[in-house]
């Protein structure tokens, strides 16, 4: 069966390659980049192409988007905005299951990143003033041009039509070689036009509307991002954020006083963010207003290893490198241990060539960090193995090896100097898929986090952006997708963003960024400092004396070089608006400074998720239909993010079962449970189908058993399975707290509780 | 002292019951609104005066607002949104301890309200098209009148401009007692005055800018909402929602439905709103962009006794009725039973008259609900106490409890009306200072909400607003008023808004929001029903014909009546847009149907939490300055709210240390306690003076005594007490644990374990 499905995509994997290969040669000789563009276009196309073939041949999952419609809707799990106005594209509430699914999937997160992180958090303002987000690049990045059709007035984005209607001229069969030449022309240029080059495209080719045939107006600009006025003046302009990044970026100086001026930190965020889309589609996954959780970790930009590398480094992952992608070859599984260092920990026993040494290198960085500073006997047989690389991998491993023992971990953050030649050495003549552990380590823990709310592990990959691909300003990016309905969406972002962000907000708002990093040992510098006649500065400029007092002694040693040779020139130099003469400043003092540290801008890990789409490929992955009933779907979402955890089902309306009923009931409540109390008539089994439709994962059904005899016993019921057990009432509050939070499993319910048996009936 | 105080207040009080009881008088006397708008305006101020000389002559606190306002900042509790970018006013971003903070306290919230009420949640959008804001009367309701000082842009608003001015030229000895008065005469009418009425004022009083002296320009109108433009073409206008609550009401249908079609129900959302403040002010405390938590509980309009009343009928609030703020009287202590029901339980034993009996009533009926349906020795105990009562409430109430004892809960909802007349019999004689048992539960809980999370209860007070002042839809209104150095702001509003927002949204949506309610007894209703020719319709309007059929089968019985007089008198009728003529429609048919229902529009409870207002004042409440200490200052905040519940301070940094703190971390930090390690190097002292800063509420030290000896035992330390004790530190963690969720107090601890005693130095 596979073997078959590799056969029919055999083809498409080698045309994939080919043109990769075409991609890979005209960036090695420096081709022009517009003819790299060009093949890139084609490459994209052939991915597109091998990628919708592998869907095509996968076995089918049966999954029907109609029927999982259906229940969200009916149990409101979420729905169109504003329905009873006539509703909103683009716009979605969250109902009772959807809005609590959502809190706790957050809740988790917060566990999951924040707390066992110990990261920072933060919550900033979404009304952002422009200049802040024309330092961040947004205010040009999401601009886009816009032509409306005349009579409708429904709007277009421009480029995005002129492919569409490109795309379709080509594969017109009228269409000439020399024509579908200058179309290629013209597609792989479109990037980069400006609005009256795209007008006269428009003119050229007498596009008209796509759906009504009507004219099209000239392109406005417009910008994705949803303008605002702020303030009764009008005169501040600003936007809804597009995303939650820039709040803690801006707020950097204060979060790295917060921690004590030391790196690495994180600082995480939640909050809404906006996009004025243009025409919003495919339900959640795209839409105007939408939740991201992020996480900014910023580090020192020579030395992005993680101290805590070695406990994820055994994860295996669905990782899709750039480089499978341009060869045609499929995702592979493997450790993200391998993936970014090239080799595993199994094969530690073999090691001798340098790029052994490189995985050597961060499994003992890594277990000198858990056994402070005390080498074990497996330090021992490592360090062994270790004697029998070459002599001059040798004396650097040693010596650092034996730097290790000596210190504990803040000091030897103190040589980053050592530390990088070490890594420099070790790690330099391998490259791995990954740029490096920062970012490996939190491709890991999304992997695990997903993992934890109920994604499918055979329907997630990380894919690698191609470089040309990339943010201009990203090292490196790897997007955890889901594989939907829809295809595969982007869920979570993960990006080595580089310097960029601080970099563009100290040219924005002219405040410097940067972290003290102590240098190995002190430098000499030059220093040159001004020497004022305060006398005469005071008799001049009386109550700005003080000013031009403070302004002179804070020039950089540049400017007061710049400054000295101007009063030489010129008698005089312009200081923040003040005039000073030779007189006021009659000498510069010059000597060499020692300097312990020096100035360094962080770089920046950033993971990044979608909330919104993350939990419609959760209840995609989660969507069920019980056997034997097509009627009955249900999701099978783990207790830890169920919204309500329990259900109390007393089996008759006697009165005597109210007590029972409202005592557990609020017994559960007691222990922070969301309960759901369902008394009314339908039978037993219909009542379990209605639980089971929003994914309560366990239900306690109170029966004559339990009224009539003692000690009281109720059954308890997991969803997936329909297993049930029978067990005293005042037993279930605290069994169902544990197995909501995952301290226990089912498996251990019913091995210590008898199985109870019934026919479960909907009728 | 008290008593003194008293003296100086008592003319101050005296003017307030003066002025008061003219109100009441003109009130009586059916005066004209404006000449009882006028004296409301006095009794305003003078309830001002009154206030001000309290706040004058209590204690002072000693509370320093520049000393707090320094360490919020120092240690990024939060701070202007922006600051690098020169910052911008009414913007705040929270750093990680007030997130935590604001994240903790909603947390609780959520487990306080949501889970412990089983409330259902939604999470709506913020954009929010406009026909939803007229219709809730958010686009009138929040119009202002604006004008600019002509040379430096700055914006006021109109009427506070003329307020202002007035009040500034009535306190000047020049001006004349007719100019007084004329002054007095407009400022009365100042609310309900036009645009162009305001903009006469300005000139014919030459009021300049306030702070320039510069001409004003003239008047224009200015929302407080933002407007925003939603997609690309511009044509939908919307408004960022000033207020959370829209959303919970259109989607009233919706949660109906997901209640099974019962009331009563309450739903809850937390989130962003958005008022475009002319000028902010006070901090958090007036701001732009701002987080709510509302709760919607919706019930029957007839019935809004609350099962739980019982519950929380002793809990003991300060409360400042609108009566006692007519009197000059000060606010009062006072349980909510008797505050709803004009008497508390402990009056039980000598019920006679009806006013009594009504408190009865609610005692019964909570007993009732609890115990089930099995009358209990104190119920007949009450029963006695019923006998007593006179002839004519006896008959009823011990109908009533015949009935009580007899069915369950659920059945007594089933007849309303039999309940109607008990409440009125017993409780109609006498009316509570809350209206209703469902307005005072929620006060209730909402004053053990604040206490929990660390709000003074004795700088807390329930005010309810003057009639005059509630908004015109509220039946009864308390706000939940917190005391901070800005004088007494108010935080929570808990109203009673009847069925007015249901009912503007159906006028203006035309979707019908209303329960079915059972009627005791079917009734039979008129009912006139159209009787079409199908044939002729069918080949006069064709592919329509269907749409007319319908459109006849659904009209009203008062439509049909109308359409069949119509046709009657001019032969024919316009129906959603076809003509019909008597042909299509011969005949009406009129019979006498059985109704069992009753539509009825639900009333609206809605506690509503301005939740930066809260925060704020919680962070006065809790702000401390060590004894003997003035530089020490820390936050003296409830475990369950704190944002860091533990610090591992080791006293050393000998590498020995080491492995204690990250195990400790470590084994802390995976029961979901979040941690603070401070290796530095600081003195014991000063670091725990860093970590109450902070508002830790217990701290670790580990010192040479863990490493050299076994057991290993640490120092746990409280915060408030500086207490501290010595235990084993595999102990730690769940001890820890238990304190943050209050299971266990801190002096369980001490009793527990030996205490420790050690010099706390700061030097």
């Amino acid at each position: 069966m596979e073997a078959e499905m590799e056969q029919q995509l055999a083809p498409l994997r080698a045309r994939c390659k080919e043109q990769g290969d075409l991609v890979r040669k005209l960036k090695a000789d420096g081709a022009p980049e517009i003819d790299v563009k060009k093949q890139v276009q084609e490459l994209k196309n052939r991915k597109k192409e091998l990628e919708d073939m592998v869907l095509k041949l996968s076995p089918p999952d049966n999954f029907d988007r109609a029927k999982m419609t259906d229940l969200i809707k009916r149990r409101f799990f979420y729905d169109n905005s504003f329905a009873i106005y006539g509703g909103i594209t683009g716009q979605y509430d969250y109902g009772p299951m959807g809005c609590d699914l959502v809190d706790n999937m957050l809740a988790e997160w917060q566990k999951h990143f924040v707390i066992q992180e110990r990261m920072l958090k933060v919550n900033c303002s979404i009304l952002t003033p422009e200049p802040v987000l024309k330092a961040s690049g947004h205010v040009d990045k999401f601009a886009d041009y816009m032509v409306k059709d005349v009579k409708t007035g429904e709007c277009y984005r421009l480029d995005h039509l002129i492919k569409q209607h490109f795309e379709k001229k080509r594969a017109d069969k009228k269409t000439t070689n020399e024509e579908k030449e200058a179309l290629d022309r013209k597609l792989t240029l479109l990037e980069g036009m400006t609005m009256e080059e795209m007008n006269k495209i428009v003119k050229e080719y007498a596009m008209k509307s796509p759906l009504t045939g009507n004219d099209l107006t000239d392109a406005v600009e417009f910008n994705l991002m949803f303008p605002i006025s702020i303030g009764p003046s009008g005169s501040l302009k600003g936007f809804l954020r597009p995303e939650t990044a820039q709040g803690i970026f801006v707020n950097f100086k204060r979060l790295l006083e917060y921690n004590q001026g030391k790196l690495p930190f994180a600082c995480a965020q939640i909050g809404n963010a906006y996009r004025n889309e243009i025409s919003p589609r495919s339900g959640l996954l795209r839409v105007r207003e939408f939740t991201m959780a992020e996480i900014e970790h910023f580090c020192d930009p020579d030395d992005k290893s993680h101290p805590k590398f070695n406990q994820i480094a055994d994860t295996e992952m669905i990782l899709y490198s750039g480089c499978a992608q341009m060869d045609g070859e499929p995702a592979k599984k493997m450790t993200i241990g391998e993936a970014v260092h090239g080799c595993g920990l199994s094969s530690l026993g073999l090691l001798t060539t340098s790029t052994e040494v490189g995985a050597l290198d961060y499994y003992m960085r890594n277990r000198s960090y858990i056994l402070g500073h005390y080498p074990s006997k497996a330090d021992l047989t490592v360090f062994e193995t270790l004697q029998k690389a070459p002599p001059h991998h040798l004396v650097h491993a040693t010596r650092w090896y034996q730097h290790m023992t000596t210190f504990d971990n803040k000091e030897r953050l103190a040589f980053p100097g050592e530390k990088k030649s070490i890594i420099q050495l070790t790690g330099g003549s391998h490259k791995g898929l990954v740029a490096n552990e920062t970012l490996g380590y939190y491709m890991a823990r999304i992997h695990q986090y997903l993992i934890k709310i109920g994604i499918s592990p055979k329907k997630m990959r990380f894919r690698q952006h191609l470089s040309n691909e990339m943010a201009h300003y990203a090292c490196d990016c790897w997007d955890a997708e889901c594989l939907t309905s829809y295809g595969w969406i982007e869920c979570v972002g993960c990006a080595d963003r580089s310097a960029y962000d601080l970099g563009q907000h100290t040219k924005g708002s002219g405040v410097k960024m940067c972290v003290e990093r102590p240098l190995k040992e002190p430098i000499l510098v030059d220093s040159v400092v001004a020497v004022p006649e305060k006398g005469i500065i005071g008799k001049t400029f009386k109550k700005d004396a003080k000013a031009v007092q403070e302004a002179l002694l804070s020039l950089s040693s540049d400017e007061a070089e710049k400054m000295d040779k101007a009063l030489n020139d010129s008698g005089e130099y312009q200081l923040n608006g003040f005039k000073l003469t030779r007189g006021m400043v009659p000498s510069f003092k010059r000597e060499q400074k020692k300097v312990y540290v020096e100035d360094i801008v962080p770089s920046v890990i950033e993971p990044s998720f979608g909330v919104g789409r993350v939990f419609y490929a959760l209840l995609e992955h989660s969507f069920r239909v019980r056997e034997n009933d097509e009627k009955r779907t249900y999701f099978s979402l783990p207790a830890v993010v169920a919204p309500i955890k329990v259900s109390v089902l007393p089996l008759s309306n006697n009165q005597e079962f109210m007590p029972f009923t409202s005592q557990l009931a609020d017994a559960l409540t007691e222990l922070s449970l969301p309960v759901r109390v369902d008394d009314s008539t339908g039978s037993i089994g219909r009542r379990y189908a209605r639980t089971d439709e929003i994914a309560i994962p366990f239900g306690v059904t109170i029966d004559f058993d339990t009224v009539n005899n003692t000690p009281h016993t109720v059954t308890l019921r997991e969803r997936d399975s329909t297993e049930q057990v029978r067990m005293p009432i005042e037993e279930v509050p605290v069994t169902v707290r544990k197995l909501a939070d995952g301290k226990i499993k089912w498996s251990d319910v019913t091995s210590k509780w008898p199985k109870f048996t019934a026919q479960e009936t909907t009728k």
